[in-house]
């Protein structure tokens, strides 16, 4: 994390395309519960930790990437869920492989278990976590990664 | 269309990217005729159904995810070019795939008869009526396809 | 269409394998409809744009490119089903392209959300017009497509 | 087996292109008894069980349809050997996904030890039991497996 | 050829589906002459190698392939031209794998030219020549191939 | 069966992984029954024959591989069902190739309408017989089917 | 959970071929500690959620199915790395499948970073849950994910 | 350029994702130097043709798009860096097709040395030329290029 | 053949590598008569057509190139066996593009019935006729073939 | 071969699946002659060269890899012949890269020249030498290659 | 470039088959100026900068690679086009591997709007610039590339 | 060996394009020894079993392929590492197939180790031993191969 200095830890929540739908869409895919419950559940999880949550939400491939990049010197870890643009978007992959922060992907449902399509992501070969399938919870699981992928750096 | 109450059928035509160039590029395959031309046709054909029509382009991915959203509560039917976002785009198929009014994917040239790439669309799959090839008139008939489709569902 | 004098414009309506057990087979994906009630609603349609139409169905590839070779003189438009042999019969689409006539390519159920065999047409490439999914509805604006068209040569 | 009445259980056996020159093609994959031997097979083995056989062979991929059409009527159970068409009819596919009364599909020879072309079939998929590479004892085990099957049935 | 006595060579000429359209469609591909002008090009080459020329054409895979059996004892060679069917007919393979005369697959256009799925051939691994390209008289040549290949066999 | 002499005709029942749990994993393809039902129902049915039945099940393909090893001198004919290492084990291949007494590969579900991992078999190309779909009932006709290539080899 | 009576919370954790080498083999994968270490690792994080482990490796894929089949009746959850299994047992696949208590599937080193015959899951299909690339604390992110879903289902 | 009047040439040079962290992400790929750099390098080149240069990034491939159609009236020519985009977009690839400016697609890194994935290009197709892999000198050969072939076009 | 004026026509037999050893390698495939037979065989074949041979042969590509550049000025016609070379030299078929004069790929044995990378010819998509598994006839097929395509250019 | 002692040179040679069978199974592939005689020849070597042998076969993948852990403290050096494990076994491929003393893949037969998936080997690309197709003299030739990568190391 | 003394900087330009007869052969992709053409734009240009040229061409893959290894010791950099070997030649490849001068990589046309064969190139990964689409001007442009890289190792 | 009489085993050593630079290029994947070295380390082997070494390197597929047909007469036996040929050149492997002395195929490096259009070997399948990635010492191995196959085809 060289020249940046963070008083508390901050983890920049970014969800992509049609999540702002949860509860929404396909609730057997997704549940029922809107992404303001998401947002609850992993500010919660935070508060625990003492970290801050800075939670965003676009459908926009350009504004995810701006995010990140902003990231590189606003957060201390990234916790990103692209969505559908998890298989297509290489400049978000790029955007992450330019940062230099833990960053954690996470997915709501199991993404091996819908259509074949689904099943490539251009971001998990960058990512330091992947976590799958566990619900909301994927969020809580992925922020416990980059804290401790941070408190072993720290070492 | 559980609980949302429009006095008038509306149906919001989305157009994707280039599609504001119509007339302008490629007349082989898109004829000379520009989208102006295109939106009079299609709001001449709605007038003799006494439905309204909510026509946009756009050449962004994340403003057409954003427009389909829209539509979820605005509109009773959306007719849907993707242009070059068919072959690409999982995003806006998951859009269609949020929405429970009925939709039609429309091409204006014949998409198989072109690059191998453009025969491969994400959409159609979760579309409920596709129509290729038939020039400006694709729009029409989309408009009757799901005109009928509301008809259906109503009795 | 050259050296042919046809008082009334003649559609040929030309029916693939099994669509004769229309509304006994497969309801979940063709409906309970029978392929006469098609044949009825096609006409119905007709009518309305005075127009004449000649029905057929077979589930002998040979005898429909026989009807296609004799549509060249009989007929001043084709609406083509061909169901399974949309997949794999290159003498249709050789015979598509010996038409000099419009045709629009009809399929009652959305051919892009089963198998993965059934993505494929060979017919689609050569037809003028490509309607997917609306059901019985599809012949209706399959004929619209074809007389649109016609319309559009004869100015 | 809904609103039909059969009297004595009747089994359809049809065979597919080419299966008319058994004994005189390709001996080392066939064998050297002929179409005449096989039907004696068939029907010494159905006698046995009480079972009254009808059994053809065609060329013809739209005659072969036309008969699985009509076993939905006439017949308790089909035994199918598609020969060359079971790698590429559809047809024939969709007509057995139409029938409702048990069909096995049967194979002579191993066609998974031939050109790999000869691996796929779409047939497979679809029948309730596939029988390959008992020669023509093939056919007798066929005969047993539908027949076991309407017995499960029937209970 | 062993127990058959035929008194005068005569070779079959098999034509597939479309090719009764020679010089009405895709002149590009195949020439503004008429089937029966390839008829009168195919027997006048015979007359001069004393040979006897039986014509056909159908439209119908079955067909040919009764054809193809009734040449076991018919005919001393057979040109076949598959046209469409040539990519996909299995069935057409196998019965000229069941003929123990030569046979000569001939093609008037370049199939290597056009589209890919053209490129391939189930009949040619199982045919003794193939020849490709030089429009009609691809089958003048085909003649010549099967006659040398009776000479050589003869001797 | 050279070198061996069995008093009374034996045939080994292998089963591959999993199969133990057979009435207790995803009965909508396996069913309800046991594997001790399995057995019961293979042993009936061998009894009738004047048949001995040697029954095994194992997770391990090693362990399977030594049993098929095993069968060379102890059994006269094997019906194997190796469930998972179908699609998997060249292992199981080579010993089934290594046995020269009659081998019918079996499978209770249709592994065609399955995963398409599982349309795979290493086996089948050097299996004698190969029976799929019709449940328990496919030990039986694989029983039958192995009688029958022994009495033919016999005679 | 039907009828199992656990007193306290029992989770099996399943380690596969060569994790045994851990700390000893290519440690810019897998890190310097020894599978002493991660065992420790797992116990200290499940005794803060008061839950007992039962810890295993083995280089046998019928072991392992083996011990998967025994935790349908002794433990509440599994923890599975099956390591190069992942890739080409159907059999674990299957074991899996036929549990119906939670499963996730864990890797210490991202996956998708390696080889690419390393990208395919036979398991991830039909685990709960998947973390991939957080080391040995993969392990303690599949401990909660497995605990939450316990919960979650007890709820 | 039909009906446009430019006093001076002017050259659009378009940055696509990610680019704006030249210098500060992927050294060994892309070198220490940022955009502000590349962008003093092309000037001075252009001052040296007497020519302008409107310099242009952006992490939307919308904005791109609408980019492209604005360059159609207002620039000579085109320099385009797709970045990530150059894999994945055909809208940016439909706008270059819409271009009759001449278009220099160039790379900084040599993407044939990298990922599979970065091989395929949807814009080299329709660019006029391609340079690839001479790092920030990419640009000035790719100004040289178009400027050529504008000289050429004006003769 | 514009500017050129040959008295006699002349016609270029090149063979490529490997074919000196014919009758010495593989029998089975390609007989055993040696190359000095089949130049005797094509030179009296030509000879009663009144036209003149060149024959060539060599193992090296480019030897064969220049050959073809030769037969630009020298020949009227060129008969073309590339062996080997058929499938892999795109340089070959580069310099067949850029003849004028009609040429013949002939191959002497069946290049479909053997390994499937044999399948594939370079050549054939440029080539004005193809000719496969005749034998040595194959060059005189090929000689009339060329022959009628001279006298049809003529007219 | 850091902390090891091992007072005389020590080669563990170890057989996969099936090859206890040799010389009773496909004497076309493997020759006549048994393991034993293979064990004798490869002692027989060894001797001329003052090197132990440590000679193994085993049909089960897991003992396999608890073999090659032994061997990292036991042996010297490692012939290896994974037989059917070659082409599916990742397990014993990072076992193998695991060891760091030398390992020699032999192959008695060519597994280029049979079936296509036995192209491929997993342990190939980490092995230091293979040796395909020598007979049982792969072996011999496998031993004086780890001897002579010994000898090297050593200096 | 090490033990080298080159007085004035000297490129090798290395023409690959069939560019012997540029201006003569395909037109619409190569043009209508000669080699001789594109040797005098090429001094040209050299001459401005001060460098010395060697020009070559040959159909000959050998010789190329004999030239690229002269070039070791001869030349500062080069500039290659190796035409249809670009797709199939991993010779040449492997010689630009050895040359640790400069190398360009440039083709007069597009070759990626071309048969899809000639979109591959195994020089590309390997070569310091590629340079696609410029007409004869790619060689001035490759001559300022290499010029620039050398002007860079200088400094 | 039919007709030949060699007095003393003579073994034609064939090394493919680029090996002259052995020790020049890529020492990190050929070491850094000459080819001089090479020879010398063959030859001493050679002497110790009385045989006679013809050591021969060109950058010529043709020329390699003249000196197989050469060897037919010359040599015993033949070492042959093709090098960048192995993976292209169909015309060597022919060669090789015409060769009836023992072939062995040898590599210097792990080609399975590097790109993955190494992994494919057209010569492997036909040669009678393959020996890859010893060093210099596969020669010495090649060398005792056919040494060995000679012996054994003697006896």
């Amino acid at each position: 994390m060289s020249a940046r200095t963070i008083s508390k830890t901050r983890v920049m929540v970014v969800n992509g395309p049609n999540l702002n739908l949860l509860g929404f869409r396909e609730p057997a895919a997704y549940g029922t519960r809107s992404i303001k419950d998401l947002e609850t559940l992993v500010r919660d999880a935070a508060d625990l930790r003492g970290v801050e949550i800075d939670f965003r939400q676009s459908n926009h491939e350009g504004v995810i990437i701006d995010w990140l990049h902003e990231a590189r010197t606003s957060s201390s870890a990234v916790i990103l869920n692209p969505a559908a643009l998890t298989h297509t978007s290489i400049g978000i992959r790029d955007a992450v492989l330019a940062l230099d922060v833990p960053v954690a992907e996470v997915h709501i449902s199991n993404i091996h278990a819908r259509e074949s399509f689904r099943n490539v992501s251009y971001v998990s070969e960058v990512a330091d976590v992947v976590i799958i399938g566990a619900g909301f919870f994927s969020y809580v699981l992925g922020l416990h990664a980059v804290l401790e992928t941070l408190d072993r750096r720290t070492v």
